[in-house]
């Protein structure tokens, strides 16, 4: 396997990236994999020792955290947001993207940021992963898949409010994360002949029309479709029992209808081990499964699990894609 | 603690209930607690020694188990339900909630049934706790929790569509699901300070209204009635992060919006623990979590977990309410 790097963005400064990045430094320093923030040198070196760079391959990774410069507008307090260092938030996303769309990173890893501090300053996306669409000209095709040791989840709806996603959710955008995902599992997980379990959307998958008609108008239609493709697929399943030990051995990742139906399984197993992967772009992105955790910024209380798993889970798919 | 017997009903006889409450029996015979099965003696015999009685207390519980007969129509074939069977079905249901009713047993536990077989002879109810509920004079008030050693979870909105579940779910439902477990958990469960975590309905819990209005239209109001009379209730909490281990140790139940907020992480967690409890009756009533289970019927795979545990936990309120 080859060096790869991954560029790490700087996320909102005033939650706990530069805590958990300095963490997932000391984790990753010795045997990788590595990492390249961009960030303001000054804000992260209240975590760890920083080397500023302007390539990734200058510095020593086990030497210090090696930085690309973005400069913070104003002095970051902990836990207290501030608009007028939304821009340079933005600017380390953008700069992460440039880089690995050029080569020079082999994968983006973004740390939290706050939409509602972003999208106060005019930031016009709902979040991260349509953002990183947009940046790599993939609108529309973007896929959020969630991973942890125990459980792969791909939710069909994602950041609506659960009548929205009711009235978004359409055989189409079915069939289509399915194929993304089928896609992914081999190119970008190494599972050869990968199996999707759909889960149904109502309580006991409708039983049989009693409880809901959408697993008969929408759900039955995109399994027959993607059958049709020879992509290996059960379902309609009961959402409530197919995530049990012994239903999540029959597959490789689920197709869920809507937010919480993919992340109460996931996050209920394990909250910190999850990671947030991007299917359906053109570069590698991964984040970790949480917020900006304000509450406990500055204190030392963070825990970079999911970021370690996060940095981990892209260099493997990176080195896969090589 | 006074000896309780608790009236096991037969369920669908083509399902494993013959053969979980023969398990059960085995478990339980010596060291209790004692039931009394209202059902065909001829079909259980096939899984159990019996003992036809007309009175609970007719009958040492370590030697047979004694039988309260109901006669079926016909003979059954495992895993082939037979409506010319669902009058002995709900017949065996109306006898053990008379028989609790009047006090010869100190709780009804219910062997799963199939609503459809029931359905399609003519039977009006969506389910056992609505039947329940009818035959007591409780209808309305019936509330439906599912409690496991890890977890205890009250949907407010159950057996619907998901789309009808949105549509239902009011202030008012919130507040009573809400008043009735806190009464259940003071008196059923011996907690005397009980804590109420209330869930959000949409991703994240709305996000300050940016997904979805319910929260601050339903939700809120809900938690601040039940504030005004003195239940602790905490929430709306984001529904994917409030299933964890550390988040659990902060509330002796969750309230749930909807049937698969409250299911997927209940049997996500543990699929053969948990126990179905009706509250707002006035009869004690609790079921094993799981259906029929046609598909393995007749083969003795199924797992006496479930009901053993509903059956303890039958018995263990019934004692706190003598």
């Amino acid at each position: 396997m080859r060096m790869t790097y991954s560029a790490l963005t700087m996320g909102d400064p005033a939650g706990i990236g530069g805590e958990i990045a300095a963490k997932a430094w000391q984790a990753l320093r010795v045997n990788g994999p590595a990492f390249v923030a961009i960030a303001d040198p000054t804000w992260l070196a209240a975590y760890a020792p920083v080397k500023i760079i302007s390539h990734p391959g200058e510095a020593r990774f086990a030497d210090a955290v090696p930085v690309i410069p973005i400069k913070l507008a104003r002095a970051v307090t902990p836990g207290a947001p501030d608009p007028a260092n939304a821009a340079a938030t933005i600017a380390s996303i953008k700069h992460a993207v440039s880089l690995t769309m050029q080569g020079a990173t082999n994968a983006v890893v973004t740390n939290p940021i706050a939409k509602s501090v972003l999208q106060a300053t005019g930031f016009p996306h709902p979040g991260h992963t349509e953002f990183l669409a947009a940046l790599t000209g993939a609108s529309g095709r973007e896929i959020m898949m969630l991973a942890s040791p125990m459980l792969r989840v791909v939710p069909v709806t994602i950041h609506v409010s659960l009548r929205t996603a009711l009235d978004q959710l359409t055989t189409q955008a079915i069939i289509g994360a399915a194929r993304t995902t089928h896609r992914a599992l081999i190119a970008d997980f190494g599972i050869s002949a990968p199996r999707l379990a759909i889960a149904g959307l109502n309580p006991h998958a409708g039983e049989s029309g009693r409880m809901g008609i959408e697993e008969h108008t929408l759900i039955v239609p995109a399994i027959e479709a993607l059958r049709a493709e020879e992509i290996s697929v059960t379902g309609p399943h009961p959402p409530d029992t197919m995530f049990t030990e012994s239903a999540r051995r029959t597959y490789d990742a689920a197709i869920c209808m809507y937010h919480d139906q993919a992340l109460i399984p996931l996050k209920t197993l394990d909250m910190w081990g999850g990671v947030n992967v991007t299917l359906g772009l053109p570069i590698v992105r991964t984040s970790p499964d949480h917020g900006t955790a304000f509450n406990i910024a500055g204190r030392n209380l963070a825990d970079p699990s999911s970021l370690i798993a996060a940095l981990c889970m892209a260099a493997e798919i990176a080195s896969r894609r090589c």
